[in-house]
């Protein structure tokens, strides 16, 4: 795979840009001065397909990809559905998920703006372990903000981001103002102080950038590699595609080739689109399609999207990636546009098709993931014999034996 | 891959056989009740290649195989070294080791003869998990006596069994005649009481069959799959081939199909083939060659092996996979021909080779497999530019978070 594919290029109608508030500070400006500035031209760029630099596709070779696509044979059996299912294996790659796909290019950004230090924000740490191993493999230093509840309960995925030689320190922390305004010993830290703290650590130094998981668009521009690699491997075209969506990037990364293939008229004519949310999160499904920020203090620019509010606090679930209030830009344009649906589940039933799915595949899902399992198992059920499905299992779950242990499936 | 290979068929001398010991009771005849029949077969076959039933080759499709066989390019730069590292990585399959390859095998055996039910032991719990997903591959129930301190100390693998489905027992369990005997809230519990648990339950109820993952020569047969994939995908033969030695299993199977070759005059003439063994169990290094049995209790037959004793206690070591006392007969003879040879390494250092290779190639290695990682370090700094070696990664380190935090690599 030498190029990335960027949706914005192929949608109906014009992506709403990010804007500021009106309170005068400018998020986009501030933005500029931390993130690599490659990212920057690829948040806005109107252009349908971006090279992947050749370090990174050295990168994407050595840590696995292209990653597996299989038929889910035994899962089919499990089910006794006369229905064709494949997945793309993300949970393949070292860290266990899909999110090491854009980490490694924008690491790459980083060192090609001359940084030597990447700094971020992780809530589960799923983030926090890709940052730790793009950094390693590029030379830099990584630092990472975890909200302290995670940090405490979460101790494999803070061992390995150590291993991987990364600075972890559990948020609120004392080493920037905003952390030592919150910093008690029991204050659980949010994702929002989190991510205060790795913007202001990222300005405070020198050669210093901020790698941000989340909504923005580069961030599904550099996922899209599932999905390029996903219409290479298969050998049928589905009925219906499937991911599960917490911001967007891992369903953005594996629909959006065969969308724009569908819009551009070259394929994928007959394929629907399935987005299956947690219902702890419900903004597809229920959310409103406006202007909101990002992230929970608003520290970045505001982006027009299907949202909960930023200040909506989603009940403790454990697909922990699940739990957040907006979906990135273009695929709230692709909702709202029909091109994607949505579905919301709860976590019992949920955890129920994992099990299912562990036992018949052999891989353990990871609880995000299994949204999509569960999702596929209902259409599966539902569609004549011979239809086709494909999904994105975008990580197993190995480090969330709490989550498996507390939805009691053990 | 259609067949296994059997190293018996190719030693310069042969193997010797199990046997009882003089006190009467025949361990032999015992293990023709409990094991499915066609593993006494192939434990005892002097055939070199072995067809993999259909069923087999379809389950190890299924799982992932061919398992990746890749450069670690970043490792060499790591090290500095103009030596080419390979490896064949086993920690692909789904529950993370190359246990499964041989679980997969008995499982289907154990349904061929009409079993309903498999029962096993475990330690820390890698055999236990590749026995309870092979066992829901096949449609079988099964059950796993887990020593009592692993089961309270490694909550990972216990819940990753019972999503599985697996019964798990902490072992001594109320369930045996033999657990009871031991059965107090505080006894931490041995494999020897857990083996022995495990053999009395499989005899006690119908259709249920034992499955040892330990040294018996089929379990090395089955293993033979990773070597025989190997020398398909290596590019140039190595100069060294290397894997760690707990029982012999994975060392086995990656390096016999090569010595095989090497024996045969077919290939693989400049190749050494080298073992690391933990120096807290340092068998190759230091042991007895002789009859001893293969368990702690004497449950099982006798085995001439390299042994330091059936009832040595290793010190307590982050690689409990590699805390066995013996050695299989085959890589016994193998070392005292000269024709495999062995280090032994201390905990500290094979830590820091996994650090090393976690920051390198991405991928976090099992402790036990870091010592086959530690000595290829150390032969890459030694051997001139242009020297080859592959080894064997036989899992990864994503369930062993207790390890790396204990090991304060973090």
């Amino acid at each position: 795979m030498d190029r990335w594919y960027n949706i914005g290029a192929d949608l109906p109608i014009p992506l709403p840009p990010p804007k500021d508030p009106d309170d005068g500070d400018s998020r986009i400006a501030l933005l500029t001065k931390i993130l690599p500035s490659a990212l920057i031209d690829q948040e806005f760029t109107a252009e349908r397909w971006i090279p992947i630099p050749e370090e990174v596709r050295e990168a994407y070779a050595r840590m696995g990809r292209p990653t597996p696509f299989r038929r889910a044979e035994g899962f089919e059996r499990k089910l006794g559905v006369k229905v064709h299912i494949y997945y793309k294996y993300e949970g393949a790659l070292p860290v266990g998920s899909h999110k090491l796909n854009t980490a490694l290019a924008q690491a790459y950004y980083a060192k090609l703006d001359g940084a030597e230090e990447v700094a971020t924000e992780t809530g589960a740490g799923q983030w926090g372990m890709a940052v730790s191993l793009a950094a390693a493999l590029f030379g830099l230093k990584a630092t990472v903000f975890m909200t302290r509840s995670s940090y405490n309960s979460k101790r494999q995925r803070v061992t390995f981001m150590k291993a991987y030689g990364a600075t972890v320190y559990p948020s609120p922390s004392d080493v920037t103002e905003t952390g030592r305004k919150f910093n008690k010993p029991d204050h659980p830290g949010s994702l929002g102080i989190a991510i205060s703290e790795a913007v202001e650590y990222t300005l405070a130094g020198e050669r210093r950038r901020y790698l941000p998981g989340s909504v923005l668009e580069f961030v599904l521009i550099h996922q899209s590699v599932i999905g390029l690699e996903a219409i290479e491997q298969m050998p049928e075209e589905p009925d219906y595609a499937v991911g599960c969506v917490g911001g967007g990037s891992n369903f953005g990364g594996f629909t959006y080739p065969m969308i724009g293939m569908k819009l551009r008229g070259e394929g994928f004519e007959k394929t629907r689109f399935l987005a299956a949310e947690s219902a702890a999160a419900p903004k597809l499904t229920s959310g409103d399609y406006r202007y909101d920020f990002p992230d929970a203090v608003g520290v970045l620019p505001m982006i027009k999207m299907y949202t909960l509010g930023h200040d909506f606090v989603p009940p403790a679930v454990h697909a922990a990636g699940l739990r957040y209030h907006g979906a990135a830009p273009s695929l709230s344009v692709l909702k709202r546009l029909g091109l994607v649906e949505a579905v919301a589940y709860r976590q019992e039933e949920v955890f129920e098709a994992a099990v299912m799915f562990a036992r018949s595949e052999g891989i353990i899902p990871a609880p995000e993931s299994s949204h999509a399992i569960r999702a596929v198992a209902d259409l599966a059920k539902k569609l004549p014999p011979g239809s086709v499905i494909a999904f994105n299992l975008s990580g197993h779950g190995l480090l969330d034996v709490d989550a498996y242990e507390k939805a009691h499936v053990a």
